[in-house]
């Protein structure tokens, strides 16, 4: 439909995720009357992003190095481990400043629909972590759904045999919420966790 | 928060039309695991769209020669010129492929509250494609919003003057759609526009 490069931008812009077709041709309008040196900045850290970042050869997190900046860190404590699925989940704890440990980052979580069983995940490779017995916590902070709640399970399961203390965070009502707006599961949770009141 | 470069890349990201800052870190952390011929390619598009897509000297369409496809095509009729505000509306009315004219693109609508007037259009290029006499028919086809309203009705003003035959599209009924769901504005111009049943 439209002039071969812009129908072609058009397609690869409808590629990235929650990028429909209109909102495809949006952006790709928008580049259209966009000043060069801006299109060509974008075009230059996707590039950028590619060369550099590498992944943490110890826990799996964004690197631009071998290893990521927390396990290089000698001031995190390596006897508390931090599961994730995801990089984004390391960068959102990191922003609570409560976590002093490191993380070890799965690349998911188990999802038969999607095909994504144990081995497709870093399960492996947490293993051989965990082997020289320097780890005596590990908390399992996945996803509070179906797929993070099943890895959890079946990490725990794994992690049994080992001498070690295998926690999760706590379900709950979120802060700053409203009760009488917390679906039931959460509302349940949080009653089934609750604590002395100090 | 994030290593410097997928932060930089959160950031040219969410300067895009319609991507949040969810979206952006949503889309990085896509492009982050995704194949690196991927991603090269569409930073290659977006250097290609800049270095090749330019506009029609004629209609001011995008093109990616000195003249677009329409104004070569020896097929379409000079003699009626249709003005739209935007390339993706030439887009939409070749796609109903009803129009044999050729196009007149405005670059946008009179817009006092976003400083666009009449000069920021290219209402005095239209002015100097008039003149040779060529055309007597311009189809006004601009938005039916204020903003298209308001630019149809100026440019109604400054033709009277000319030897042409002014049109606008018609309004009314959207096909397929239910009356009862129309609103009102749509429903009163469907009744002022209505035709001898055939």
């Amino acid at each position: 439909m439209y002039e071969g490069v812009v129908q072609d931008l058009i397609d690869e812009l409808g590629r990235l995720p929650g990028v429909g077709p209109k909102s495809a041709q949006r952006i790709a309008f928008h580049l259209l009357q966009a000043d060069p040196v801006d299109v060509r900045r974008l075009a230059d850290v996707l590039l950028e992003v590619k060369a550099k970042v590498k992944f943490c050869s110890t826990c799996f997190n964004v690197s631009e190095d071998e290893q990521c900046r927390i396990c290089r860190d000698p001031r995190r404590d390596p006897s508390v481990l931090c599961v994730v699925e995801e990089y984004k989940d390391v960068v959102a704890i990191e922003r609570t400043r409560e976590y002093r440990g490191r993380y070890h980052v799965l690349g998911g979580a188990i999802s038969p629909i999607d095909g994504i069983g144990p081995d497709q995940l870093r399960i492996r490779e947490l293993m051989t972590r965990l082997a020289d017995g320097v780890v005596t916590e590990v908390i399992l902070a996945t996803d509070p759904n179906l797929e993070g709640e099943a890895t959890a399970t079946y990490l725990t399961r794994m992690l049994k045999v080992m001498d070690l203390r295998v926690t999760r965070l706590a379900s709950g009502l979120p802060v700053g919420g409203d009760l009488e707006y917390a679906d039931e599961v959460t509302l349940g949770r949080a009653f089934a966790g609750r604590r002395a009141a100090e």
